[in-house]
């Protein structure tokens, strides 16, 4: 290529933005419904190339855990496929007026959401995240620069080929572009690319996120790590309380709003602690506890001052006894990742008191963490989980993809002072 | 000290936070009230302390225009002090429930607005910039870091003293921190304490602000350069113009939100070039033009590339002629920093496009760029403009200190895959 492939790419992104920016909402969403189906009619396509990534990742990491997320297969295809369309029949989050109002010089604002403009994500793997971004980013009417791990670059190069096909004659071609450049030294110039970029969505483990936040000079949405509790309250249901750590611990233990650590007030430790021992174990899951658990449970491994900053990816469980909800906030405000945290009780005083204190972008009363999750949360599609606080907090959906503008119409008005 | 001045008060800020957050409006309301009876109070402390820095500058640096931003008197310190109790009395931007709903498991989840935390604050000279931003953090409930310029070191720390000595008894003291040490590393090291602050605001000149977004790893809100244009269109009442561009130019040059660029459409330079020109004769603005305008007046200078690119300070202004409004948008969207823009037209298809196209914070129609202010927007007092996309977007107000949390209420719910 004559001209660089990055800013090549980032300034035919930017160009394709301020055409897409405005778009009708229904010309979006039709370019989803081609994205879908292009998808489908090219996946041997798809699958031919990420067939190339995945035998080339085995060679290179025989035994590696991560082999599945790079995987596709025609049911991986068909579920992108079909998110393409969900994304495309929601609700256009463009040319809401979020406020409005007359000034005593009887100026007329409206505050008008609008497209963010073009945004940038770096992710690893799976090669799915390039269809669902491409889709999330159109329909709220911005353009993407795409830059996956170099392990999935076939499968990414191919998708973003016929995606930008499958734009032609319905919006700017240049839409979605994906970095076919394997070098590692594009991320870091990517995270540069200040007034080409409007915001850098990281994707992948918290080091991957720390790096990309310590260093870019774009804007960067943080998705971060879930070190999550539960608080298990001296008046909980106990019968819940299990149901919910179970659900929380174990049935997708590596994602982020699993459960990690579980707080249990002192006065019901003696009685409860056992039980709940008990029935991890029945999960395979490896229980750790602070001393005043060991005392009650003698079995259970100690855990270290690290283990409460630890966000265990596996069948791991710490327990720490606490003397009060303040305890338990105080900790969880030290250690907790501002993710999703839970209290099990039966009072509103202590309710309230989680809610009100727990500094985490979701606060749960009897209800399990899993739930910190856009599909969950009813927004249909989800970019990411935000544990920042600017801008966005939670799961992010189509609307955290956009910003406002303020439209001001007056008279011929001037300022008197 | 024995520990870290920086690290001792960024800590202490940080628990004052968490208490700040749970004490309820009439009790922040107070607190300020408070501080603005201390600032009357003590005024001939602090105007003594600001006498030294006075002097200090003076011997410095003898002839500086900047001078007068470092002065406090009686009458600014009154204004100050009226600023807070204005404060004080603004609705409460905490505990409102900004969206809810129930899911389809029946969780009932309400997305509810709290403080950021903990506001670290940079900025140069102005000593009453502490004030301001210690009453609209505490307002807002949340604590402050205040790092001003070392030419008002001791102005500031007096004040710091004062405000803190008036918040006891009332809310933690420790809710506003006002650094003494004036070496410069310690901006370097407060924009790397992610953690212990929750988001940094620069106010100064571009390249401080600059320096800040490049360097910080603590999100930033920056607040920035205004290379303003405004375009007269072919149907412009031209009186209105000419009133508007006067207002906008001459009233205050240095300020971000007045203008530095014309634009006028072909159709009419001819007649309406020399009358502006004229006009501006009249105020002292130095006027530039593209080739187009010095074939029309040859007596302005000529304005290089550079020019479209540079936010004058002065009472300078540069002329472009175009040949639409997409021309208009075109250069605005290439050379503007998304701060104001303004058209002066009467039809609406143009209004339209250029509301619709122009990508700035704020766009106007027929109204002056000098109106993007948060007192004029009607938000009673103004932490800065935002020029960037994420978070926030033109005046910032309370809200704009502020995130949200999602508190979640279940009767056991447990996710089902």
């Amino acid at each position: 290529m004559c001209m660089d492939e990055l800013l090549l790419k980032a300034s035919l992104a930017r160009q394709a933005s301020y055409s897409l920016s405005r778009t009708p909402n229904p010309v979006r969403s039709k370019a989803l419904q081609s994205m879908a189906k292009a998808i489908l009619d090219h996946a041997n396509e798809i699958l031919e190339a990420n067939k190339a990534d995945v035998e080339d990742f085995k060679r290179r990491f025989p035994n590696s855990s991560l082999l599945d997320r790079l995987i596709l297969n025609e049911l991986r295809l068909r579920d992108a496929s079909r998110g393409l369309l969900k994304v495309s029949a929601l609700p256009d989050p463009i040319g809401e007026v979020v406020e409005g109002w007359e000034t005593d010089h009887g100026l007329q604002i409206k505050k008008v959401r609008v497209p963010l403009g073009v945004i940038g994500v770096i992710y690893e793997s799976r090669p799915n995240v390039t269809i669902d971004i491409a889709g999330l980013a159109i329909k709220s009417g911005n353009a993407a620069i795409l830059r996956g791990g170099s392990e999935a670059i076939r499968s990414n190069v191919t998708i973003g080929k016929i995606l930008q096909d499958s734009l032609d004659g319905i919006i700017d071609k240049n839409s979605v572009q994906v970095i076919e450049d394997p070098d590692r030294s594009i991320v870091d110039r990517m995270i540069k690319l200040r007034g080409l970029i409007d915001v850098i969505i990281p994707r992948g483990s918290s080091s991957f996120i720390d790096y990309i936040v310590k260093n870019s000079t774009v804007p960067v949405i943080e998705t971060g790590a879930g070190n999550n509790h539960i608080f298990v309250n001296w008046d909980a249901d106990l019968d819940m309380a299990t149901k919910i750590i179970v659900n929380a611990k174990v049935q997708r233990p590596a994602v982020c709003n699993a459960v990690r650590k579980v707080l249990i007030h002192r006065d019901i430790a003696e009685t409860y602690l056992p039980k709940l021992v008990n029935e991890m174990k029945k999960y395979g899951v490896k229980v750790k506890g602070d001393e005043a658990s060991r005392r009650i449970c003698p079995t259970i491994e100690p855990a270290s001052e690290e283990d409460w900053d630890t966000e265990y990816l596996d069948l791991t469980l710490a327990i720490k006894i606490v003397n009060s909800v303040e305890e338990a906030v105080n900790h969880i405000n030290t250690h907790g990742t501002k993710h999703s945290e839970a209290i099990i009780t039966k009072n509103i005083r202590d309710a309230e008191y989680f809610t009100n204190n727990v500094d985490a972008a979701c606060v749960y009363v009897n209800a399990s963490t899993r739930f910190t999750d856009g599909e969950q949360f009813g927004f249909g599609a989800e970019v990411g989980i935000s544990t920042q606080k600017l801008h966005a907090r939670g799961p992010m959906g189509l609307r955290e993809l956009t910003t406002t503008k303020y439209v001001i119409y007056g008279n011929g008005q001037i300022r008197e002072i």
